[in-house]
This record gives C-alpha cells, sequence and structure tokens, in this order.
C-alpha cells in the first residue's frame, strides 16, 4: 500500500509535502521520497525509511520550488529496494518527468513486455515505471493528453500524482479502487490520499478527486478532465475496514463512523453473553465502540498498548510464550480475572497474531474469550494496491470459520457477514470492491501477454 | 523518573534485563543501561536514548553472566549527559559495586559538601553518587551492613538496586515513595519498579517490596531486613494519576481501575451536560471511560494518535497553529461538529498543550469544550522523584481555576478535588503523599548544610 | 574518473570485486556499486561513498553468484546523485544487464537526443547510460552482437565490463584512451582498470585488453573479437603523469618508472641550484626522485603528510593562512632554514594549492622555492574521462609560466616540455592523447545533433 | 600512548584544540576528548574514535570558553573503553577539574590500594584517576600547590595538562619521559605533546616545558616552578626512533634529521652489496633516506602504501596469503625483478608483519631481500606509555638475530646496534631510556603495595 501526496504554488512546498507524508506514514513505512520542482528543473530524494528518519532540514531545503509530490511505500508490486521507491523520476524528449502511485495496475506484465520487445529499458520491476514509458512514447502534444493517452492503456488500480517542470497532474482511475483527495492551503492546491494530511498542514478539504477524474493544475488553475468511458466504481471497502485512518474522510464518510457503524452491525448479527467489550489496539477501537454500545457491554482497555516499540527489537529466549505480540501488547491482569469478555478486531489474516492475544487473555485467567471480527473472512489475495499475503497463507481461504475459533482457541468466533458489510454502506453496496471476501475480481490479473 | 530492573541467576540474566527496561521505557526516555555479573566480574553498558535504539545483541553478549540489573532514566537531578546514565558503576576497596536508583534524595548537597571536603571526588551530578561513597566509606563488615549504614545516612525517596560480584540488593525507602515489585522467573527472582515488566518476560508477581525494606538475594536465596525505624508511609500518588503504566499493578492496587475510579469520581464532583466524552489519548483514556461510565455519556475516540512519531521531527513554517500537539493528535472532524463535548485529561501542567487541544477541538466545530481533569491542580513540585517543573512555570501555582479555564479556552475546566481524589484510595488516604497539590513535602529539600 | 573490475566463475566473486575496487579506489571516491549474477539473476548494491565505508560483509553475502562486476566513481559526466552511481542495471527484452564505465563519450548527447524523441526514458544523466539503450534497441541475435552493434554507434573513450545472467562482456574503444588489463585468479578471469587490483587478490597479470578488443566470457571460455576499424591509438598521457597508482603497469609501462623518467627529464631541462629536492606527498615522489638522481641533489622529505584525514574536518578560523592543504601537509622546519630548494609536483590546475605549499615553505625560512612540475601546462580540459575543471579554471590556459611562476611565488617554476614529454615514451610518442596540453582533441565533443 | 593539547585565553579555544589534537592523531586513535573552560564552568565531552570522527561543529560550539584541554589516547593503562577517554573530569571541595595525561605511573597501583583502603571510589582503571584523588585530598592551599602535593607522591612517566575554572597547569615528570612543548598563538599560550600541534595551528614554538617543571598559566601569565628534586633524564628514545611526527622537534631535536642520522650510522655498521634501498612506508622514510645516502644505494620507492585505508575493511579468504599487509602496501612489479635490495624499517615487534613484507618483495622476484632495522632489538616492554606489548610476545625478547632473520626469511637482517644509537645523540646519551632494549628500568613497575 502506498500514500502520495502534492502540493502546487506555495513557498514550502517541499516542507509541506513532508508533513503530508508524515500524516499519510500508516500507508507505508518501507521507503518514503519527495520530489520538487522550481519551475525548470525537478530535484529529489528518495530512501528506505520512515519520513522523519529520511528527510532532514539540509535535505528539504535542497529540494526548493515552489510545487512538490511525495511518496510513502508498502511494497505491492516491485520488490524492496531503494530503485522501487517512488516517487519514480525520469528524463524524456519533453523534459523531466515525476509519478507518484497508489495502487496497483492488473495489465503491467503484458504492457512492460511489448515495451520491451520494442527496445525499451527498465529500471524498477514496479508497475508505475510502465506508465512513463507509455508517456515518453505518445505522440501526443501536451504532457496532459500524452498522460491521458497513457492511462488509457493501463488497467487497475491507480491514484497518481505527476510533476513536470510547470505542471502538476493528479488522475484517479475509473473505477475508484484508491481514495485521492482534492483540497487548498489558503491558494495553493493541495492532493493527498486521505484527508488526515490535509489536518496536518491546515489546509482545507475541497472535495474528492472523482474516480476516471484527470485534474491539470498549473499556473492557470485548476482544470478537471474525465477522458475514460465510464465504469461501475469499485472503491476498496478495506479502506474503510482496516487500512484508512480513523480521522480521515475518504470515499465521502468518515472513517471513524463507519468503522462503528460495523461494530453495531457486528452486535446485531452476532451478540455474545459476556461481561465487557475489549478492542485490540489500535485498529479495533472504533469497531469495538459501536460494538460495546450497540449490545451495551461495558467498554474496557483491556489490553495496553506499549508506546516504545523499537524498530530493532533483539528477540530473547524462544521459550517464552507470544512473544511477537507481547512487546507491542499486555492485558490488564487484574480486570480480567475469570471474566467473559468480547475482543474486537478489524481482521484475521493468518490468525497466528489472533491466537497470541487470546491465549495472553487466557493466561490472566479470563474465563471466555469470544472474538468478533469486524469484517467477513479474508479469502482471496488483493491485486489491486492492498499488501495481503498470497491465497495459501489466508487462513479463511482454507478453513471454515468453527475450524479458525478452535485454532485460535476462543469461545466464539463470528465475522461480520458480507451482507452486513453491505448494509452499513447503505446504498453504496455497488461502488465498493469486495474481491478480497469473495475472489470475484473486477479485473483479471495479466501475467503474460 | 526512572524505573529499573534487576535478576538474579538466570543463563539470560542480561537479555531479560534489556526486556524489563524495554516495558519500563515510559518511565524515562533519556538514557539507559544494564550492568551484569558474572560472579567475578562486572560489565556495563550505558548510552544515551531508548532501550530498543541502545542495545544490539553484540551488547548483550557481552553484558555476560547471571545476574544483571538495569535503568531508564529521565533526569531528576543531574542534567541530560552520558555521565549521568545509570546504573553508576565504581571500583571501591571491596571491588566493583554498581547500582540503580528510582527516586530523589532530599539531603545529598549536605552529604556531598561533606564527602568533598574529607577529599572525594565526584563524576556524576546525580545524587545518587554519594550513596556510593557512603557505602565505601562505611567500616561495616558485609556489603549488606555498609549498604544499611549509607542509607541510613540519606533522605527522600529511593527504590534502589545495587548489585556486586556476588550479590544484589534491593532496597525502598520507609516512606515507600517509588514502587518496587518482587517476582519470581521460574526459580530466578526479579524486581523491577513496576509489575508490566513481569508480563513480558512471564515473570510471576510475588509481592511489593516493602517501605523500609532491604533484600539481599544471593546464592543462599533471598532474605529480608527492616533496618530502617518506622515512618507513616508516603507512596506517590501521581504513580497513579499518570506515571505508571495502566497495566501494573504497583502499591497493591490495579492502576487501571484506580484511574477509572478517579475518572468516576471526578464526573459525580462535575458532570457536564454534553454528547459525549471523549479521552486525550494515551493518559486519559481510564479516567474518560470511568467519567463517561458514571455519567452515561458515550465514549467516543475524537481524538487520534499518529502512530509515527519520529524523534527529529522538522519544524516546518511557524505560521501553522498547534503545531506541537497536531504532529500527535488530529480530532475526528466529522464526529464533531456543532458537539458539546466533555474532554478527559489527567493533569495540566503549563496548561499550553491543554490550550492547543481545546483549540483543535474548536477548530472542528465543537460547540462547547467542558474540560475535566483526574487530579487536583498541580501547585508545587516535586522533590521525590517526579520531573515536574519549578513552581513558576505550574500555571496552577499562580492563577485560579478560572484563569486557567479562560487561558485555554475551555467552556468550562473541573479538577478532581483533592477530598475526591483521596476518597478513591478509601482507608489508605493516610498512606500517599500529595506534596504536588499541597505543598506540604514529607522531608524538606535541603541545599546547603 | 573511474575504476573498473570483473571476475568470473570465481567461489567468492563479490568479495573479490569489493578487494579489487579497494585497490582502485584511487581513480574514484565519489560512489561504488558492485553486481553480482548467480547464472540467473543480477544482484546488486550501489551507495555513495568510499568502498570501505559502503560495503559490510552482510552486503556482500547478498552478492552471491560466481561473477561480478563493480565500479568506483568520481564524477565526469553526470552529476554527484546516487542515481548516477555504477554499475548501471536494467531490465530489458533478453533480461537483466549490468555495464560499468570508466571514460566519456563524446556522442552521448545527439545519440540520447535521437532516443528520447523515439520515446526512451532515461534514468540517470551519465552518457553511459545511452549504451544500454542501444543494445536493447538492437536487433542482434546474441548480447555479444548486440553490444558490438552499441559501441559501433558511439564515440569517446571507454573502457567497459558488462554481465548478464551468464557472460561477461569487457570491451576497450578502439583508441584505447583508458587501460584496461587481464588477468586471472587460479583458473578465474579476472580484468580490472589497473593491475594494483590484481596484486591486491593475487591474481596474475596476462595481458593489456587491447584497444578495440571485445572479449567475451563464459562457461565456454574467453574469445577475442576485434570488430572495429582501426585506429590511431590515443591512450591517456595523464594516467601516467598522475591518475594511475605508481606500482601498477598499464599501456605496456611500469608507471613507477615512466614518472621517475619524467623527473630525469624534466632535471635535465630545467636544472636548479639548489640544496635539495623535496617531492609534493604522495604523487610528486616518483617523479622527484628521477629528478633528484639526474641532478645530483640530495632528495628529502621536507614536507609530512597528515595520515588521519578525516572526511569531516571542521573549518576553523578564517584567519589562519593556506588552511586547506595545512590539514594534508606540514613542512619540516628544521631542515628547510635559509635553505635553497626544488620541489616536484606532478602537475599545476588552478594553481591555489601550489601557491599555499611554496608559502608554508617560505613561512619556516627556505630562501628560494624552485618549483618543478613533471609534465606540460594543463591548457584544455579532458573529454575523454579526467575529471580537469572547465578551460576557464585551468590557470595555464590564460596565463603565461612567467606569470604562475609569480602568482605562486616560487623562485622559479618549469614545467617538463610536450616534447620532453614525448621522449619519455620513446618510440611510442604517436600512441598517447595529449589534447589536456595542446587542445588537439581525437574527437569533438558533441553538445547536439 | 597519548597526544594532550592546551589553549588558554584565546578566542577559539576549543576550535584550536580540535585542531591540535587532529596534529597529535598519530599519538593515539582510540579515544579523544575536549575539556573548555568559560572562566566558571568546564565543559567536556569524550568519545571513541578520531578526532575528525568523533567532533562536531555543534559540539565544539558547545565547548565554549576561552580555555581548553584536549587528548587523545592510545590504551597504555585502562581498557578500551569510554570511561578511560580522557580529559578526565571530576568535582572537589574546590570545583570543578580536568586532567589530560601522556605518560604511565609506575605506582599509581599501591597509592590506588590506599586510596580505596580510606573510602575512595574509582570510576576508571586509568593511573591518571589516582592524581585527582591525591589532589583532592591535599590540604594546600592554592590549586597549583595541591598539584604539586599530588605530582610528589606519583612515579614514572607524566607530560600533564590541568584545567579548572581559572587556571591551566603543565607538568613533565622531573626525568622528561614524553615530550611537552610550550608555544604561544599570538599572545595566547598554547602547550601539546609535539611541535607538529603548533604548525597546523600557526602557533609559535617558545620552548620545551623542562622536565620537572610545573607551569601556572592564568590571567596574570606564565610562571614556572621547579618543585621537585632534580634527577637524570629519561627522555624516551622511541619518541625519536618511531613514535614522534617527523616535522616535530621535539627533546630540542628535529625527529626527520635524527631518523636519518640513525640510517646513516646503520649503514656504516651494517652496509650491504645491493641494488637499491627501500623505505617500509611511511615510519622508515627518514632512516631508509640517511642510509642510501651513507651507502651510496639508489632510494626507491619499492613498496606503496594505498591512501584509502578503511576502518571496516572486510577480511576476504583466508587462503590469500600476506593479507593484512597487503591492503596496505604493495611492492612495485616491475622495478624489483632479480633485485637485491635493502629495506629500511624502524623496528620489529613481533616480527610477523615484517616476515610478510619479505614475502611480498620475494613474491615480485627480488633474489636478496636485506632487511635493516633503525634500532636495536625490542627486549622489553615499557612502562612509562609506549604500548609495547607484554615481553613473551617481543621476538627479540626470546629470540636471536640470526633465528628473527630465519623467521622472516631474510637474506640478512641487522639492527642498529644500541652503542650506534647512543652515539647518534652525540653527548645526551645519559639523558635518555633505552629500557625497551636492555631492560634497566629508571623505576620499577609496582602492582602492590
Amino acid at each position: 500500500m502506498c500514500g502520495i501526496f502534492g502540493i502546487f504554488d506555495h513557498l514550502e512546498a517541499s516542507n509541506h509535502a513532508y508533513l503530508g507524508l508524515y500524516a499519510l506514514q500508516h500507508r507505508g513505512q518501507e521507503s518514503t521520497g519527495i520530489v520538487s520542482s522550481d519551475g525548470k528543473q525537478l530535484h529529489h530524494y528518495r530512501q528506505m525509511g520512515l519520513v522523519s528518519e529520511v528527510f532532514t532540514k539540509d535535505l528539504l531545503k535542497k529540494l526548493s520550488g515552489r510545487n512538490a509530490i511525495g511518496h510513502v511505500r508498502y511494497s505491492t508490486t516491485g520488490s524492496s529496494e531503494l530503485k522501487n521507491a517512488q516517487p519514480f523520476v525520469a528524463d524524456y524528449a519533453n523534459g523531466m518527468i515525476s509519478i507518484a502511485h497508489n495502487g496497483n495496475l492488473t495489465n503491467a506484465v503484458p504492457i512492460r513486455n511489448k515495451l520491451e520487445s520494442q527496445g525499451a529499458i527498465f529500471q524498477s520491476n514496479m508497475d508505475t515505471e510502465v506508465i512513463v514509458h507509455l508517456i515518453a512514447r505518445s505522440k501526443e502534444k501536451t504532457f496532459l493528453d500524452r498522460t491521458i493517452h497513457a492511462l488509457r492503456q493501463v488497467e487497475g488500480a491507480y491514484s497518481l500524482l505527476f510533476l513536470t517542470g510547470k505542471e502538476m497532474v493528479a488522475a484517479r482511475d475509473p473505477m475508484g479502487f484508491r481514495p485521492l483527495v482534492l483540497g487548498s492551503l489558503k491558494d495553493s492546491p493541495v492532493v493527498a490520499s486521505e484527508t488526515c494530511a490535509f489536518d496536518l498542514i491546515g489546509a482545507r478539504w475541497i472535495r474528492e478527486i472523482e474516480p476516471g477524474e484527470v485534474l491539470l493544475i498549473n499556473d492557470a488553475g485548476i482544470k478537471s478532465f474525465k477522458p475514460f468511458p465510464h465504469k461501475q466504481l469499485r472503491q476498496c471497502i478495506f479502506e474503510f475496514i482496516y487500512f484508512a485512518r480513523p480521522d480521515s474522510f475518504i470515499f465521502n464518510h468518515n472513517v471513524y463512523e463507519m468503522r462503528k457503524t460495523f461494530g453495531a452491525q457486528l452486535s446485531k448479527e452476532s451478540p455474545a453473553v459476556a461481561d465487557m467489550t475489549i478492542p485490540i489496539p489500535d485498529s479495533g477501537f472504533p469497531a469495538a465502540l459501536g460494538y460495546a454500545a450497540q449490545s451495551n457491554l461495558p467498554f474496557e482497555l483491556g489490553m495496553i498498548r506499549n508506546h516504545y516499540i523499537g524498530r530493532t527489537f533483539i528477540e530473547p529466549d524462544q521459550r517464552i510464550r507470544h512473544f511477537g505480540v507481547k512487546i507491542k501488547l499486555n492485558p490488564v491482569r487484574g480486570l480480567l480475572n475469570e471474566k467473559k469478555i468480547v475482543i474486537v478486531d478489524d481482521s484475521i489474516v493468518r490468525a497466528t497474531t489472533s491466537r497470541k492475544i487470546v491465549g495472553m487473555f487466557r493466561n490472566v485467567g479470563a474465563r471466555e474469550v469470544h472474538v468478533r471480527i469486524s469484517s467477513p473472512p479474508i479469502t482471496d489475495p488483493c491485486f489491486f494496491g492492498i499488501d495481503t499475503p498470497k491465497k495459501s497463507e489466508l487462513i479463511a481461504s482454507s478453513h471454515k470459520v468453527k475450524e479458525i475459533q478452535k485454532f485460535i482457541h476462543a469461545t466464539s468466533l463470528n465475522y461480520l457477514s458480507l451482507e452486513g458489510l453491505k448494509k452499513c454502506v447503505r446504498g453504496e453496496e455497488k461502488n465498493f470492491c469486495y474481491a478480497c471476501f469473495t475472489g470475484d475480481y473486477p479485473y483479471p490479473f495479466q501475467t503474460e501477454i
């Protein structure tokens, strides 16, 4: 998964790009980069690591100019290497061009094969690089038209920012898989994956960039284009379930409220006789609140999160049980003794963490541990930008709910139903992609021509 | 403030010290150190920084031996320099000695002056160093007796761990200012500031080390001594209010439950007509839960915490308002519009942060912001180990509650009353120190002979 | 300037590449990289910095496989950025390809312009990248033929190493500007810019790779091709004067001996009445020995070099004169008082350093300072790989020898004559390039089509 | 071994201390530190590593004030740990005190034992710390008198610098083992181990600080004291042979000239029939020049030193012979084939390096390798500050010259005779310490009371 941010015509463009990426850090922690434009030249810096570790005052000063785009990345396609860090920068016949991409193209492989057969060379193994080649080969006259020409040839999920010497272009694929929002910082246009980036820099939210929309931002202002044929929307429901920050407003909804609704619906479908509701920090919080309110069970912070998780934690003695989770979470011992508890989390992937968490609660004396998951079972990998593991590693692809319940030693286990989930986005059911729960993909993923 | 940890006779002593300190990181983030003993020699490493950043596998391997003590420090006395990192290690006539200290001695200055007049030299400016000199000058025969002899001469707060080649000694001052708990990891004795350190390594809680108790731990087992005259207990109430981790069990109480009780009592004293209760993450959580439950106001996570706070954050453009807080916290915009809210926090020190937080809620449309603080106004500095600023910087030392309310732009502001606070520790009121709310210190702080 | 190294079919390919580059570090200190091939895949790592700082044991372990090429770079074309570090790696229709280049193409700009007009995108601003594009666009059947096809289109200086999954190709331009030598480590072929790389790894020198020669190295052994029309050799005389290490054997000569010959010839042309000959460490050593022996003046180490030159030296107080040089060099005070001295250096570029050095000798009491330079005045920049500054910064391009003598405060100043220089390479005068002394370039440098 | 530097009453005191230490880096590469005084307080920073790596502009800025002393250390007593880095700083009854020490006390152990029996605690395991304790316990009135009182109790080698809030004191032991020179930078007094530190900062040499002299430097100027009974001088001859920089002037002699004299004397005693004289870089240079001139053998740079020795060199394949030396040195192949050579080095310690060097020359075809050493065989360890290994590791302590010759595969091996060495310091034979060649120590080394 990735996060992107752009700002146009602002005195402190790269400083604000830094802040915007900082707010979007949850969308990718592997690498980050910023490209700025001073009206003539592009300046860029990319590195593995967190935004706050990668950039220094000196580096930001070198990223001069009034326009900037930036990127945080957690690998989807492309291996975890510096060459795959974005924004991607290249030189072509019309000058320098830079691109930041959130999403995943499903026909990148056949396009790349064709380009290579025509003599193209590739520097990265990101799907994003094919877009740059398609732009460079386009015979259209303007950068905007070359970009549209290129995007007409690709399929899949893309929320994109382009930066050239004088222009910024924002684009969102016709199905609208990934969020992309438009705002303004005083008079300077800003674009970001989520509104939390606007909040940090004090920018004002204007609107979603619409699915299939291309925005051209330059000294003449902002112009909107809708160059692609209309398609049925397929916004990623998982952004609501887990990925986006709860304080963001995307797909025209407040994420926090949506998660609470999921929890409330889950409670309606799968109540439990218990003493309290406990969220798994921090992603399970809003759904647990919804569950607790709906079911009238006391909401308790029965699991505490350590705030000082280091990146280089040294593994001790293997005999200590549940270790990976233990350095992050610890149950509140006295609260739980002999209690029947409901724990609420957003999703289960491999179930190994859930198993450890249930074990930790049982260790401190919980008598019954009812697990409630505020999404349906994940049975299929995502080809549109979410970094789920392959199908064989998804426990729900091969195990029934009862089997998973047994594996994690839960007293009971219930997922939110797909119907329940759809009910929560009332009236917009058709506008979302549920492929990770159904395997029903809007596009096939092509690996060969 | 500081945290200490010790383990005796365990194959992986320094690895467990590392983990124990990791769990105690909230008690001090400035520097950390571990000293191990292999039965003959002490090995030590200290450095500025977080536990997870300072220690590497190689360093821990060099800290060999079956016994270890460790320390995390946030400066109380002594400036923020490497020489003030602990454990402090020195050589004296009877070999090597190491000491880790949580607390603050109130008569260190006159003792130091006297020692210097006799030719002693000092390496640090920590109060702790005087204890080592007093031990070195004691004519008693055993290390235990020399230590007791030294401790008889000091006043103030101390939870201490000593390590020599063959012995570990734990001691807690007669008034019991700071917590200190005893546990065991299988058959190996462990000592820590809080029980959360036991949870991480899988150790079992045995009991509090009692005020005025000295424990000698060596190959013969654990022996308890009570060498000091009995004194009225003065356990630090602020450990419950803010300092300790909510999942810890100290002073024979569960911290999380105690904080909820504070919140409930606060609600009884100062209810509010509002739409919801919002905790200030993360320290205000348990009290806010208690407040919400008691007052029957919905509990909402109206303020979201950024998980990726970097240590080297670059300050942008000064014109962005409320910046320091903004990189950590962000309100949930849609939830708050036109709402009357109660926000619950544990304490107010300078009030600048509270002012920013109230401003952030007002910026996103909150109509009324009722601030509730789950402790009385802090009017006086602590001389017993809590790192409060000097009196002139404590807003409540010079301003009335109404004035503070105005300063932070709150619709209403209420603190928990001192009587209410005492009610919460039902029956143990006399056993706690409330000096930061009253200025009534159990010992004077001596700066001269 | 740059240095390249390659090894084929050796168990410790990347370790030896590391060592070979270490020995070639004098050819470029800006960035370094190694690419290895395990028969299928290429693995690579590039970074700004010195060989000994960039690579770690772990990194070298990841560079697995029996074949490797490496590069050290000091920028010639392309700015000082990571994207310009080599070896350059790309993907094209026939798989992965990697290239390491020493030299400078004179027609890279028009070729790049043409490629871009056909839709090519460029990642770096190195001339080297055009070769990869030309290979990718070639319709030839084998990698060797594609490479030859590409090299037929470029002009200028190139000593090249290519690595694919299964083959290594070495090539040297028809004029032979830059050195390239072939050796073997037991049965494994090795290729390097200079023989000093062979000495460090214990490899045996076999022969020069000849100008215009292309070597194909694969599992079938080494095959030599001469696919280009014959041209008059133009080996870089500056490799002898300054660039190569004195212990190397290149262009079929021993560098150390050649430099001594330059010094002896300089003495014949420009003797001096003086008390001693002093070399400027370390590059002036061999020529000074030749000068001293020929002129029968005692050879004295009158200038001492500091061995601990740090990279991050902090500039002090500007009032200290001659600072930049002073941290590296210091005259032997007692030796020089009232003495007439000859100092021998290899070349003068801007003359600011020479001026400081003469000043330092005068400061310690030298009565006469006769400066002797073992090369002719540098009047023109190099377009073939040596990183000389532009013409306007070369003092000899605009000043007569007498003027330079005055500028540097020398008692006398003499350069080796061009005729004298040619005499030293007896019988091979025509095989060298003297363009930096004459402006008579073998190729024009093209910046436009 | 160590180097010390001090400057008093200069606007840029710590910057100049940094530079002075930089010039003295050859005297110790393990750790470094600077202490400054602003007239009231001492500021200090110490760290493991090279001067140029340890200090940054920001750190130097924090070392404010017009007075500063600094230290570079290579361990003599005290293990290689940060706590043993100097200058040592402590607090005592009369304020802060700092000390930098070059040398080694021979009675530190009994003094330390006695101090500990009186209750003193020690922070380091350096002999230097006892001096601070002795000063703190002195009942004398002034700092100068306390220092003299303390120094009267110690034996061994010491060149010392002390810094307090208002005074700097320099002291040299009565036998004058280690050098210490006085200079001035404009009107500011400077003190350093060697004059090369003066050259770098542009200071003027005034004179040696005399053996047994104590200098008090304060706002009233410089006052000289001679408080100790007269003793026979025992200046370290090894400073001339190897340790000091050749461009320094110490013990009232030019080091470079002295080394040339050693080489000439060696040639007189042990001529060789050979084609050339080759120095082992860089320490053998001056002696080789003297040898070559005296014996009329051509001087050739037959061994080239790599300038880019990294600190973190990765050891390759063990089968490569002579590896440790190979990364530093490489013979000039063509020059040596079938030649008879004399190689000149300053000393042999364990002989393993000499053995590798002879092997390298033989590998490139040298027919005869005559080894000449410009000092007598080292048979005994130094207790006065030179970091020689213990007796059992000194090859000459247990092997005859003929046996060493055989071990290193030399055609012939000759050392400078002790008589020859004494002849070189004509008239001052008695003023030097030759204990490392004779075992005749001026003081015994005491390990117990």
